[in-house]
């Protein structure tokens, strides 16, 4: 009989900053009753997902063991973390647990769905705990950049694992609770096994600043501008959103809530009871008529997103408002690589409406939600872990993160996706490799990121289209010339004449020629076709394009 | 009758860093004889112009006005300032002047075009001038990140113009001339009409650093590390090619050169003779032979470039060498905003082969070869220019540019692409806005960005594409369904039936439905056709594709 044993087994978020997915088991090999903590997306980008909605975790592990799964846990708010609960609700039909703020996204995901707000039970943080098969859980509330961020305590027969979620090391972060080390240290007292640990700022390395040292920053900086201010961050920071508010409050001026995002934050705030004190803001027709100076927007969109309201307010107006020569703008925020494309564009838009722009200048206007480097170290001090295991992050990420904790003197895993660590015994073991993936949302559509959906779109991308129609009539008898119809093509190549006609007549002339084998063989004439002009265009105008082939037969 | 006038008019690199193209005329309006400073070259990406080759400035204006340009100068080597030479030459057709070591670049690009050699003059630097028409011109050295860098004077009745080109103040840059402060005094000395000077680096608030203070910070990192060192930086930047190549060879290393650029920049430097001493290299045959704690490779591809060596190598082996556990890989270099993610793509790689990987650091391993915020003041209080042109930069980099000249009590214009500024009067003034535009290199074609190739390639990768085909008889009835082509788009939706079957039969009703005026007429029978696939598309996966048309009539 084989013993009882906890595993780790990430889908996602171990490899990537962004779609967090994790799974944790206990029981025999291949009965282990399981726990999953966070279910998240990450973005989708023109290089590699055009078209492409919302990326999250293959579940397809987890939904054939559906039966073994006792509940889900989301740590926070985030989207990353909670962003697929509605997309993949049905398809793992089991309890959703988390606490109050982030009960209030998770059901508005899921009621998109049509699922019953029940799916979800609000838990309030430790020393609450909720017993599910072999495992205990708890919600420990750690500071992070959006309200009632928690790690989980997991409890088994194996030891208790802690999951930190994301988080920072923050006595005072303003909106949330802060971190409470005396708290920390009385959980990890009696022994850790495992510290799961958010990887993100690994490679940061001076010791993260608290939330609170921006607030005084923003608002000297509010009350030096001239002319109207407006300012983005993520939504939700909250307890940024309020310093920025207050600014502008302070600075006599009256503010107004941008993005729809923005205002559902806020009052998500409100509904959990985790914000009490925020100025009264204003609706945007009555931010119309109140003089520049005199006004302040906090709006959505710090990423570059084109249809937030920091895009549309950089291309023009926006609900009625517009910004000018004289005002200012402010990234309270830093951009995430791979963003800085669409953040440029805006910035550049605004200079040309002769609007100063300012940056978060090197952290000024700006602090991390994540620990740092030295605040992974103290983490580590006070739980005083058997194991780390570092999670969420990029490869490089992990890997560093674990070099950290074993340059300590202490054991760490390097467990990509699909990695199964067996964490029961003195050193952990990769027991297993689960094939993971991603799935796209496309449109309202699911597909595997494998099954060449978006490969085709790349290709058609890079190498234009190419549409062929041949008629054939009852003998295999080519009915007419060839037809020949381009997408994403230059219109004339080196020859000087039309691309469609230069490739039509070379098809004709390809038809003409065939032989009944190749003209009754869809898939040979399909080749000929496809050969022909892809020969021609390369000649024309010097690459191949994707073409599609239709044989049409007349019968 | 008009008197005669100097204006200056940016094609490209004046709302962008990359693609430069200015033009100076010098007549009477309308009349001006011309020369034009850089032909350079930007790089296309997937959100914006995938599957095109390489952009540069639409020239229209000046192919219009061929007649009356007397010379094209090329202030360095970099492909943002003498990258579309080859492409541009025979639709201008004048002189190309340059000094040796960009002479050497222009030529080979030239040469893949068929066009002659002496259709490059090498200049010498200053004081040596060239009188063509109303314009006397000198190349005058400049420092910068790649040899023989040079700034313009160009002398008219008007007064004197300094084109700063792509420079730094460094008075020990290794390879090439240091900043000479005298020289850049002496010609300022009897007034300077005009300063048009880069802006890159205007946010940059700290005073630059010398590509000296690199050498010493890369030699202890490379002597420290165990296995093999690769490290990437720009091959244009022969300095710090050698610095690392030194590195290399100090701590005992053969030294490797991977990648063509970074070869041929090499060769080039010693053809043009300004570079004497760099470490003997061996090939990578060799290098596969030697103990790998004893080899450094230093290779193209700090950008993430995906062909490049960098790329190459963390994907596995290239050239028969390949980075194993304990191996250490140096970005000398900095990430230009917008290649964040691939880089990040090789840094994972690499550290899936277990590479340390170790970034500029800050600045540790690489510097800038553009002038700070506070070395453009030194530049201005050198020169004392009547007025400050900010070129080379995006809209905020000009727009800050120039903020911080008159923050001096400078002139200053902000003249983005197409602004014609008339630089005669004590004034400068904008006379004209010119059409500008960028000119796409897709294959072997020039196409126009607003051509609508790149439009239509986006709209297939973002939305998928349906081809629809229909065959009608003599009497204009339908013959058979019609059929339909899906590329890019999931394979079934809602209903859970394939996709195409789905349209198809959808579009067969509205043809069995169409009445003759619209089966008779190709443009309705087109829409028809069009609306019926999208509606069902979105029905079943909740996105409209591209739709595509064919009807073919049997006649």
């Amino acid at each position: 009989m084989a013993t009882e044993r906890l595993i780790y087994l990430p889908l996602g978020g171990a490899g990537e900053i962004g779609m967090n997915c994790y799974v944790y088991g206990y029981g025999k090999p291949g009965e282990e009753r399981l726990i999953v903590v966070d279910l998240g997306v990450t973005f989708p980008d023109m290089d590699s997902t055009p078209g492409v909605n919302l990326i999250f975790a293959d579940v397809a592990w987890l939904e054939e063991r559906r039966d073994r799964i006792e509940g889900i846990f989301i740590t926070h708010a985030h989207e990353d973390h909670v962003g697929a609960v509605g997309h993949l609700y049905e398809r793992l039909r089991v309890p959703i647990y988390c606490r109050t703020f982030t009960a209030i996204h998770a059901r508005r995901k899921l009621e998109e769905y049509g699922v019953a707000e029940n799916a979800v039970e609000v838990m309030q943080p430790w020393p609450e705990t909720r017993t599910l098969g072999p495992f205990k859980v708890g919600f420990v509330p750690v500071s992070h950049s959006v309200p009632e961020s928690s790690g989980l305590v997991i409890d088994t027969k194996a030891g208790r694992v802690i999951h930190t979620g994301d988080f920072k090391i923050d006595y005072t972060p303003g909106v949330g609770e802060p971190f409470d080390r005396d708290l920390w240290r009385s959980i990890s007292k009696d022994g850790v096994k495992a510290l799961v640990c958010d990887s993100t700022n690994v490679f940061s390395p001076h010791e993260g600043r608290s939330e609170s040292s921006v607030g005084p920053e923003i608002r000297r900086f509010v009350s030096e501008q001239p002319g109207m201010v407006v300012a983005t961050t993520f939504a939700s920071n909250v307890a940024r959103v309020r310093s920025l508010a207050r600014a502008g409050v302070e600075a006599g001026r009256s503010v107004c809530l941008l993005g729809r995002a923005m205002r559902r934050m806020v009052e998500a705030s409100f509904e959990a009871g985790v914000l009490e004190d925020f100025p009264t803001t204003i609706g945007p027709e009555e931010a119309a008529d109140i003089p520049r100076e005199n006004l302040m927007l906090i709006v959505t969109g710090s990423q570059g997103e084109r249809r937030a309201a920091s895009a549309q307010l950089s291309r023009g107006r926006y609900l009625g408002l517009s910004m000018k020569e004289g005002d200012t703008f402010l990234f309270s925020s830093k951009t995430i690589p791979g963003n800085e494309r669409g953040v440029i564009q805006i910035m550049n838009a605004l200079s040309e409406q002769g609007v100063d722009v300012q940056d978060d200048d090197n952290g000024r206007y700006h602090v991390s939600g994540h620990a740092n480097r030295p605040d992974l170290l103290t983490m580590q001090d006070i739980v005083d872990p058997e194991i780390v295991v570092p999670m969420h992050g990029e490869h490089r990420h992990l890997r560093e993160h674990a070099k950290l904790a074993r340059a300590k003197g202490r054991k760490a895993v390097l467990a990509p996706n699909g990695t199964c660590v067996d964490l029961s015994g003195k050193e952990p073991t990769v027991v297993e490799f689960v094939e993971t993936g991603r799935t796209y949302l496309d449109g309202t559509v699911q597909i595997g990121a494998m099954d060449g959906v978006v490969r085709d779109r790349i290709r058609m991308a890079l190498n234009g289209h190419c549409m062929v129609s041949v008629i054939l009539d009852e003998e295999d008898a080519p009915l007419g010339e060839p037809w020949v119809d381009l997408r994403g093509l230059p219109t004339t190549g080196q020859s000087g004449d039309p691309l469609t006609e230069v490739i039509e007549a070379e098809l004709d002339r390809a038809v003409q020629r065939a032989d009944d084998k190749v003209l009754g063989d869809e898939k040979r004439l399909d080749e000929l076709m496809r050969r022909v002009a892809r020969q021609v265009a390369h000649r024309e105008i010097g690459h191949k394009p994707e073409v599609t082939v239709v044989v049409s037969r007349l019968s």
